[in-house]
């Protein structure tokens, strides 16, 4: 491994000046307007598979393309599947970026930029380690596959029906993905649970326009009024959803588990100064971690209604928008919450305006059992890149696709993050942290040394 | 009084071609870019005054220019002070304009632009008229003093400074102000009664930036769902105002004024058919013209926090903004209201979050004796100009220099408003219904004409 190693330390500047190219495509998934942009990041992603020596191609699909590639040249030797995307979150709002998210700054050792950790900095470790192995050793360790949307961002709409399609294509003894945060800079984590989410929109509409709100303010019902009614109605003085149902089906968690939770060094006045709070929230009766972790949440992402500029206007507005989304844990069913949630809403609403509910997207939860030799491996590898032993901890985010991975292929996901809990991703200023990019790289590499090694399974 | 008449009507073309080039002038008092505008549009308003005899001048304040204009000429005779405003509210949302609103065009007898009916149609009126007499006669039938400010829309910061700097100067028998709507199309009136105004705007704010929902939901507050918690604390099922003490001052309405009310022909099907919503809301127990002229109402004017674009975003917002008014009725004091709100507001607040209440503007609400002759004359001024007695009615919105006028000058206003229930003043398509501008040039000229005719008081 040691040449491995060495090939990737003496690389550095050159994989940096790479991944800027990267970044400095606005593969914005959400925004049409950026539709050409996201054809160019496919294009990099299957220049650099195609480097990394497989067997590449743009799949087109009804929203933005995958890309696609492998190379199975080892009968006896496991296969990942190694998933990624290459779209990034809009950037609004743009003014609170201190340099342009298209254009990379490094500072204080880390790189700023739209997509540096979430997640074309932590897709790209893997495209250098296999070019590091197939440039020394001419052949990889062991068969690999890559699967990189760029549809991730706006729930991947199209990319199960992409696995439904080539189940036989995408068969594969474990998948590997980098999209997840550590659990701090000092302490390295593999992530075994994910969130699921269900992602909704609620519009409420009054009057057929904008009214005067001296004048007609009084006998007509105000729709910024309602909606605020209706989303203070979803959760009670103890963080907890009202939604009827919502927590049928959620696992407790295990005495073992929560003991593991509270033995990681959390530390709340460092997150509570980091985050730029005074006093932490959530459900009462679980700590910071479980709210996180293993606990169902509700949020409102969004809120829109009537005069928002500078200075004063006395409207009674005639509509009002809020899009809330619901963070979600085993065994949740997205498609039942957003039931629950619409019915739910609909009885809030009164007769003096029209609510309706929208559903925008949604992903089941996952959690995974620690014993799969993919974990294993992973583990001793990210020990070896970060050289520290890393712990194991769930993720208060969502990638779907992970449930989708072991429902349909029927394999386990190892989530081998390099990413930061103050990475910024999702909001201005996002960035990742250049030495565990590095790190990240010869971790990949490990993992490839040490899971080819293992039998097939 | 025949030749003035004949020679309004002889004129209808050439005042319709004046009035259209006051309103393609966009003065927008909010809005700072707007300012030459401002200045455009105070010039235009000199030039009239010019026209109709008056000594005139633009005085510059700390804010926009106010144009005052006097011509007193008759010792033995009332003086009227006539209000008015240059300045328009904003254009947002500008894509529901039909046509452009600072380019004004007719359809069904109604001319499109903003300020068409708020304010400078209205004023307009008395430019014209008193331009008829001073035509035809050489002179004025009474004192006039006219007093046409640019800052109405945004609560008129430095006209009391004004109007305390000149008292002498602004003494009058009466104020004359065309700033508000009639009953309806069919019923002209006269409003005696104003509901005043505190409008203030709350800020939430929770992480120093915005973060990802899924990594941080949970043991954060959402600033955006604390402050629908706050909207929504504010009032009751039964659209009751829960801020402590907010009702303490409120007048409850006689008897007398109650039957009033009633007899005047408010059809509530066409009311809801015009406003395109299904259902009345508002204070339980109370009719909908009670509501909206003698009650107290609280309104939420403006809503913004995080992602608000097209699509989803799995933001939760470092911050949340809601711009709320109260509409006031006697004897409730703005102050003491923005008082009680911000303390009501901040009690509500948890210590997950920072919250601050800014009182943007506030004016005080107003009703007046039915007995002056100013009111007389104008009752009569209306019934010779629209063909048809008016009736006398309140209004829901607010002149806040109505009350000012009332206790500095010690003197009563005449409310003879031209508009229409349905002109969209504060919102898209805002517009003046002709024929009645053309009447109402007529009942300007028979108010001064029999008002001068009275023994000054």
């Amino acid at each position: 491994m040691k040449d491995i190693i060495d090939h990737i330390e003496s690389r550095r500047d050159e994989y940096l000046e790479e991944l800027q190219t990267f970044l400095r495509i606005p593969s914005i998934s959400t925004d049409s307007s950026h539709r050409q942009d996201m054809q160019r990041a496919a294009e990099y992603v299957k220049e650099q598979l195609d480097r990394s020596g497989m067997t590449a191609e743009i799949v087109p699909t009804d929203g933005h393309p995958i890309v696609y590639g492998e190379r199975v040249e080892h009968e006896d030797r496991p296969t990942v599947l190694i998933y990624g995307h290459y779209d990034v979150q809009p950037v609004d709002p743009i003014d609170l970026w201190e340099t342009s998210p298209f254009e990379p700054a490094i500072r204080n050792d880390c790189l700023f930029a739209r997509g540096s950790a979430d997640d074309k900095g932590q897709v790209f470790i893997h495209f250098k380690s296999t070019q590091a192995f197939l440039q020394l050793a001419g052949e990889l360790p062991l068969n690999i596959k890559f699967l990189v949307e760029g549809e991730e961002e706006i729930g991947s709409p199209n990319l199960q029906p992409f696995v439904d399609r080539n189940l036989e294509r995408l068969a594969a003894d474990s998948v590997m993905i980098s999209d997840t945060t550590m659990f701090s800079k000092e302490t390295p984590s593999i992530a075994y649970g994910l969130r699921g989410l269900s992602y909704l929109q609620i519009d409420v509409r009054g009057p057929a326009q904008d009214l005067h709100s001296g004048s007609f303010g009084g006998p007509v019902a105000n729709p910024a009024f309602v909606l605020s009614q209706i989303l203070a109605s979803l959760k009670d003085e103890n963080d907890r959803v009202l939604v009827p149902g919502f927590y049928d089906r959620v696992q407790e968690l295990s005495s073992e588990e929560k003991e593991a939770f509270a033995s990681l060094p959390f530390d709340e006045e460092a997150y509570l100064a980091d985050l730029g709070v005074q006093k932490l929230a959530g459900e009462r009766g679980y700590t910071p971690l479980e709210q996180l972790w293993a606990r169902p949440t509700l949020e409102v992402n969004g809120l829109l209604s009537g005069f928002t500029g500078e200075g004063a206007k006395t409207v009674l507005p005639s509509k009002a928008m809020a899009k809330v989304s619901m963070r979600l844990v085993p065994d949740q069913d997205p498609e039942e919450i957003e039931e629950l949630f619409e019915s739910y809403v609909m009885a809030q609403a009164p007769a003096t305006v029209s609510v309706k509910v929208t559903t925008m997207y949604g992903g089941k939860p996952w959690v995974a059992s620690l014993d799969h030799p993919a974990l294993k491996a992973a583990a001793n590898a990210v020990e070896a890149g970060f050289g520290k032993r890393p712990v194991f901890q769930r993720e208060g985010g969502s990638i779907p696709i992970v449930a989708t991975f072991q429902e349909i292929l029927g394999i386990p996901t190892v989530l081998m993050g390099i990413g930061l809990p103050d990475e910024n991703a999702h909001a201005p200023n996002e960035n990742l942290y250049l030495p565990h990019f590095f790190n990240g790289i010869k971790a990949s590499a490990y993992f490839m040394a040490e899971y080819g090694r293992g039998v097939k399974s």
